[in-house]
């Protein structure tokens, strides 16, 4: 079983996820492209992945066979399992918890050829509204302290599979980057009784510069701290900490806006390696003895999509320093993807 | 001038360095690979560098000529330079400073073929010495409140020359990693009066089975939560925050445990592209108007060399979470640089 670690000096947790025994050997061979005549994930090929967890389904087909727009499958290399009893140790120093926890496969498409920017807006609802279905489900677990659905677009970003997919890994910690967004919402809001977040929001239309995307509900900006070239910050401009509260309706102008970022980053950047976040509340669950912990900072915060290519390395100094250094002025990038021809 | 932008939300400082007005075409393409036919750090070609910092030199040789066998020349791309005023600006919810620093490139060794690891000790020695003397200089600029010395060997580590070489990336604020750690030392050693990372050495050296070298003055382990495999923490025994204080003596011995673990490194992972960062503590500046601000923290700190073989990518999950994925045990990965064949 896997596990969680936390390194004192570092303050962060790391999951060692060494179940499958790699030896250095795996590590200086070139590993083998993804194989795309014979797709785990493609209609027909069901049987390759585990029982399906849910699915959007024509009528009439039947779960693990054909049939399906949009289903999600579990992780065949699982960082995380749902299994067992969620132990917390200490030994000596460092402190352990035991690798509970799920990781689920988006399948966002039946089509081998289609990356998310090319869905419909319906097939992109229909997406949407699958993972706000397993996030609302994996709420349930009390054990779950964070639900992180997110996608690797390309191999650059780390996309293990060609065909179009999303993953979720849910974790028995907060991660320090939510935690570090919760208190920043929290404190600014203890301080001014605004949201921090309908603040930025406010900033950016106005200023107009940083601004790629101005819809009636979603407002796409290129942060004005970037640490990567062409990232995308994608916000509701209504105050909301959780994304599972969505209606349809905003679902379906979040699917609008989502498919508008991605062609957009497409047309300037020539289809770029991406990664994409959702940033959304934690579970309020109460913690043992400690009730409502993160109730009280989590309605400070506000739920949003992060998107960044995957154009620069990260290097030495960023590693070491946690300072990133970004090549292209936010305002710069903000212009071409604003002016892009993406339609 | 670049700035540096500090984000809010994520709290934390990024460089924009968008000097160069790179464009999108500039990520599209491939970035050429790096020139070995005609080095600009080569011996005979010091013209193609800045005036050089620092330099160790056979007697008689001149500056700016070769005959030197350690050389410090500005980075041509800067990052932050040294020249102009340190301004802090707010701008609405934002935060900018100037772009001030200095950036420097460490040429290692005037062999083309040569990489760190294959310094004999006196040369390795000799590039100890320069380090030091640099951060000493550079402390001596109260704009400056972090040096970064780092190494990015091989181009999937970041390195945009071959021959090999350090940098040091001097900045006018504390970065995020950094502080952590400063501050974890600092907690924890007010509530024990005893040094975090001595305490960890000693739980190390106890444990065994993380420990990569076990010499007189310097241990070298996998740290227990590693977010990377094969990942390598080096720590002095004896407790020392600053690693400018650090005697010839003390130097020599570094020399000899850092070619070590950089041989063990590269026989067992055939040569691995790397990052390594010294992390040594602030300049103990005291700020405008707040006196010893560093003061109170840096004490209780312990400096330390890590370094990180790049064998994976940084993904969706990482990057948005800050929580890692390490595939390999650190016991494992241990165990295969104890016992890796490297001399």
């Amino acid at each position: 079983m896997s596990e969680l670690r936390f390194d004192p000096v570092k303050r962060r947790w790391v999951i060692i996820a060494a179940e499958r025994a790699l030896r250095p050997d795996d590590f200086v061979r070139e590993p083998a492209p993804p194989p795309t005549a014979n797709c785990p994930v493609c209609p027909g090929n069901e049987k390759y992945t585990g029982n399906e967890i849910a699915a959007v389904r024509e009528p009439g087909s039947t779960p693990n066979g054909p049939g399906w727009k949009v289903r999600v499958v579990p992780n065949k290399f699982p960082v995380l399992r749902v299994e067992g009893a969620l132990e917390r140790s200490g030994k000596g120093l460092y402190d352990v918890v035991s690798g509970v926890g799920a990781h689920e496969v988006i399948v966002e498409t039946p089509d081998h050829g289609q990356s998310l920017a090319d869905l419909d807006l319906e097939s992109l609802l229909a997406v949407l509204k699958v993972c706000r279905g397993r996030l609302v489900d994996l709420t349930r677990d009390l054990r779950l302290r964070y639900l992180m659905l997110f996608k690797n677009h390309g191999s650059d970003a780390g996309a293990r599979l060609v065909h179009s997919h999303s993953q979720i890994i849910a974790i028995p910690e907060i991660p320090n980057h939510i935690s570090t967004e919760l208190r920043a919402g929290f404190e600014y809001f203890r301080q001014k009784e605004r949201c921090l977040f309908c603040d930025v929001v406010r900033q950016e239309s106005a200023d107009g510069e940083r601004l790629v995307l101005d819809a009636a509900r979603y407002v796409a900006f290129v942060p004005f701290a970037s640490a990567f070239p062409f990232e995308v910050a994608l916000y509701p401009r209504f105050h909301s900490h959780d994304f599972t509260s969505l209606g349809d309706e905003d679902l379906l102008h979040l699917a609008s806006a989502v498919k508008d970022v991605l062609l957009r980053l497409r047309a300037v950047l020539e289809d770029p390696p991406y990664n994409l976040a959702l940033h959304t509340s934690p579970p309020a669950h109460p913690r043992p003895g400690r009730p409502g912990t993160w109730d009280s900072l989590q309605y400070d915060w506000h739920w949003h999509i992060e998107i960044a290519p995957r154009l620069t390395r990260i290097a030495g100094f960023e590693w070491s320093s946690g300072f990133h250094i970004n090549p292209v002025s936010p305002e710069e990038a903000a212009r071409f993807l604003r002016e892009g021809n993406h339609r």
